[in-house]
């Protein structure tokens, strides 16, 4: 079978899942071509060697650029810090690697634009790792719409809720910080309530959004006394239109006790709705308005048999999967794409118009009002 | 015992909540007067006897004004069409009746203040009925907040969604008329999350909303091939901020499959969180960060116990209440506030300030901007 | 409109609730007569005049005997503690009074075959207050079972769980007394779902049951220091097997903290299952084989529909309904049994049915090993 | 590292769930010792040889006898149909290889007997693969159970539901023929949560059950028109005491429409109870007497967080595992057991004693009457 060799930029919390997932895919998976580790690549040459160790990467490397410069890679997985992606990608496509990219695509859409002209210039495989898009239930969901289940739209609402910075003593790790991320939880955890948004429903045409820092000063990283400034957001609350008329609710936040990667999203059309709970992953619920006037009500699918997306791949129904397992599946989907070279979803354009939206919240939340996109 | 003698303007399905309050609370609440259900009034001579001699009332009147100008009534509660409630309240506040009146307490601001001198003036007790307020969960709610069980608030989340309207084909009643109901889901839902968040979070310093109407034209009333301009929204999705800095989220609508009356509402704070359905009334959920960090979970707690705000005074714990048992605490409190010729919350004052808010997010919504309160 | 005269023995709990359904169910229901709170008797002369007067009684007794000798009544409702069932129905019959009976219908088979053949002999209406029959979402899953929503049913499992006598230092009340409850939670709770197996799948073959008291000694009412023997079971487990082949498992205990009031019912078939919990009384769970195999999930129902049983009587959907409405829902199908001369399920053969699986699970515990009936 | 070289005998579903932990185990825990996949056994060469390819096994064998004589083997994971455990994990113990088996370890209580003597006179490290006693919530109720959390333990509720054969048209599998499998619904699945109950609350004391086929010919596999005889039970219900007095209700079956691997357990004590549910196997419901009055309720413990037992290993609080992850905690304790030279539970006499439960139940079921153990 043919192989890939993998070049990885990033070994940290997302360096593994990912590295699970190019180990996992071709067991569970029917690849059209072997994916081989082969460099992982982190400027701590101890962490990056250990990570290498764990998960069998074959090489290790401190600068990417020599990752980029090896003719033996074919494609370039980036999950390093958001402030780095442009870069390392605009190179990657230019020495002609297929790119496999972490969300938020990019800083600003200055930056996501001139990525995807790269990738497009270059003629490579680009894709965006929002890997919810591949949790069968979403995935499902999306079929369902597709099909026509739920009618015309006519409510997005989507609740992405964690709690890990709700203690003001919580320090001011490089997520908290501009810079290096960007923004908080608008970059972070919005993007990806966006990303589905866009994925389930269309394009947005407007948005309103408000940014908020509950927690203003945090611990410095090693320091008890001393604090610094928190420069990205802790909540984003955003209202928002699509072109075809549905309206949007969303809403973003760090600071939700018991709420720990709580993605609720509810879909509302004229026929039926969908509600969806990430940390009931496995699970999507249903109300057909078809249904006997008796007997209607939301239906709890256990998304786990054969012919749901995906998921047929792993155990017997019953027998759920986990987060990870999006990964996987993200993988397959980009490993397969680019052997039969052809796009996959969400591209660098999908990466470029999450961007955009994100832009415009922001852009609303300083200037109070809706801004058209 | 002291009686209260009751003139109520209105018998339809709100006239049918309050004159099973009447009847019931005397027989399950330690009441301090006896109410009578004196007078019943509505336009409709057929309708209006017929709803008195359904639930026991003594007397008919089709002109609200013969009721007002009876010197044997106390109090006159007031669950008329919107449009009506300024008038009738302004007079019997006039005739030193005490006045209970459902809501949205007018049509806007300008009514509700009207309306507040006027009982001011009068000195008669007044009361919006908020009747959600004295769900036992939400009475619950508002205990724990109060005691500082969630610390400062960070976020206060709200839905309300019903199905009732999803059909194309419904026709054109009068809560879909803009003459009559003044708005559509912002007045009749949207405003008792409004007033549970202030209920529950504080008073409102800014709000952005957008209003929307899905179907624009419907069947006339008793009409198959008529249709007619639908007035009112379908839907209403709100952004705000409180003063105490927590965020809103809120959302409104008559259009989402499966959703009956299904008010959801969740509080995050600094020390724990809060969770109500009120599908499942019954139920309150709690999450508390003091709780050992290896047991820390929602807990689903069953407000069925003797413990808990007004539901000691029905059935043993497990044995649940429902929608109308609000509205007898109500008149509880009502009552006794008579007597004892105190305020009771939520007063006129809290329906003019429903109304201000209401009137800030329909005007922004038309000018695509936050609007200060 | 004719009127019925309703003498009813007993006045506490049950009695509260029944007082509150004849006031209510004219209020709610077409009822073909008219109930009249003729007269309410109970032993404590201070006690049942204070119930009388809480709900509008118009006469009140002390002795039982005067009830059933009074020409003017026209119904008995039962609902004194079980040792006194027999006698007063029966007395009832032979007077020619119509009687509904609470549940157990008798302390063992005898008596409830002697009271069946009373009112059998005396061609009275004749009714067990299995008031649990008459919730919206049993009789909707009686309707299903019956249009073959099920196919054929393989699995009948209940629970019955309550905790308020899990406290050691809970004292023994009559209903821990063998003389005066016959049984604890066997008579008690386990006859609610052996009530329900028998009428949503039919007749029981062979039972094999245990008895368990946990608890063998508490305080005796009124006092700290002494402590009597617990003569009643805390919780009963039992198998059984239905006449059409499916299995049943039933456990009823009053020592299961959390649960308050929880019958959870789950019904297995071959085209289908039902779920039902009474904490969550509105709502019925349904899955169907017939759904597209992509789409399969338990629907929860919210049963406040106005095409549901009773439930379309009371308010609009989603506005759900509580405990006591179901006692409403009894006494009127009684009401309308008694005017129309026909039966009503369930009757005093119901009961007696129920007393003999009792009865068979009472002597399977003893000897250890199944019994048939 | 220290090496440890696996031999394992059969690759079918659980072969796949085995392989894949034993690839896993050392990417996300601190093993003592590195699992080689050294061997893989089975007696269809070209199904083993798949398998061996997917999953990356260096050896293919289809004589498992040739595996037990290889001196380069230092441990056995049998996963074979039930009917060869006790020759295998015999013949393994003997060669001085310490042995993993899937459950139920034998077909009788005498072979397990037998196996237990063998593996204790050669003094290896042996364990039987209940994979479910290493669900993080599972593992963390014992912690709880143990720590007194729950008091005295009155109930063990469970049931084992699934749906796979409700359709009579489902051939005769090996799994239905008794030949090979002993047992249906029974040794399957009811194995596991009489497991559990050894593990959660202690030794049963007395036993009975009812085994039932209601599908009782089936078609042949490959056949359309041929049937054959079931016989293995498709369900069974079991009532049980522990020695400590708790009472056990139990069910198992495979014909439960809508459960697909549905393990419910409920356990209640004196200061409180908990519930799990494998279908959401990520949370844990805690119930305490101990939380104040008016905020009892259980608590939805989502067990993603460090501090529960395994589930640190693998991702953020929130993101969840599944089904796989229960094998990987599994053969990581059975390394640390078999490089320290240490017990792990559960061991074979665990197995053993499940077994003796199992026939007690099946004696039970033939004689309808209780077995004491």
């Amino acid at each position: 079978m043919k192989t890939l060799n993998v070049g990885m930029i990033g070994y940290k919390f997302m360096g593994k899942t990912h590295s699970n997932a190019w180990r996992q895919v071709d067991k569970f998976f029917p690849v059209s071509a072997q994916p081989v580790l082969h460099t992982i690549c982190g400027r701590d040459k101890k962490g990056v060697t250990a990570a290498a160790k764990q998960f069998g990467w074959n090489h290790v490397e401190t600068d990417w650029r020599n990752v980029v410069a090896n003719p033996e890679i074919d494609v370039l997985d980036i999950n390093t810090a958001n402030d780095t992606h442009a870069e390392i990608a605009i190179a990657a496509a230019k020495a002609g690697k297929h790119v496999l990219c972490e969300k938020p695509l990019a800083m600003n859409v200055r930056e996501a634009a001139t990525m995807l002209a790269a990738v497009k210039k270059a003629r490579v495989v680009h894709m965006v790792c929002h890997n919810y898009r591949r949790i069968p239930a979403i995935a499902q969901a999306r079929k369902m719409i597709e099909a026509g289940d739920l009618g015309r739209i006519f409510h997005y609402r989507a609740r992405y809720l964690q709690d890990w910075i709700v203690d003001p003593e919580f320090p001011l790790v490089w997520r908290l910080q501009s810079k290096i991320a960007g923004s908080g939880a608008h970059g972070d955890i919005n993007a990806h309530i966006i990303d589905l948004g866009r994925y389930l429903v269309g394009e947005f045409s407007e948005v309103c959004g408000r940014l908020e820092t509950f927690v203003k000063e945090r611990p410095l990283p090693g320091s008890k006394s001393k604090k610094g400034r928190v420069t990205v957001d802790d909540a984003v609350i955003t209202l928002g239109k699509f072109r075809n008329g549905a309206l949007a609710c969303l809403e973003a936040s760090r600071v939700a006790p018991g709420r720990k990667n709580h993605i609720q999203i509810e879909i509302n059309g004229s026929k039926g709705s969908l509600i969806f709970d990430f940390e009931d992953m496995n699970r999507l619920k249903f109300f057909s308005r078809a249904d006997g006037a008796d007997r209607q009500g939301y239906r709890d699918i256990l998304v786990t048999e054969g012919v749901h997306p995906y998921v047929g791949a792993w155990w017997p129904p019953g027998h759920i999967i986990g987060y990870e397992h999006t990964f996987v599946h993200t993988v397959f989907d980009f490993i397969q794409a680019v052997v039969k070279g052809r796009s996959v979803q969400p591209t660098f354009e999908d990466g470029l118009k999450n961007q955009q939206v994100l832009e415009a919240v922001e852009k609303s939340s300083k200037q109070r009002r809706w801004i058209k996109l």
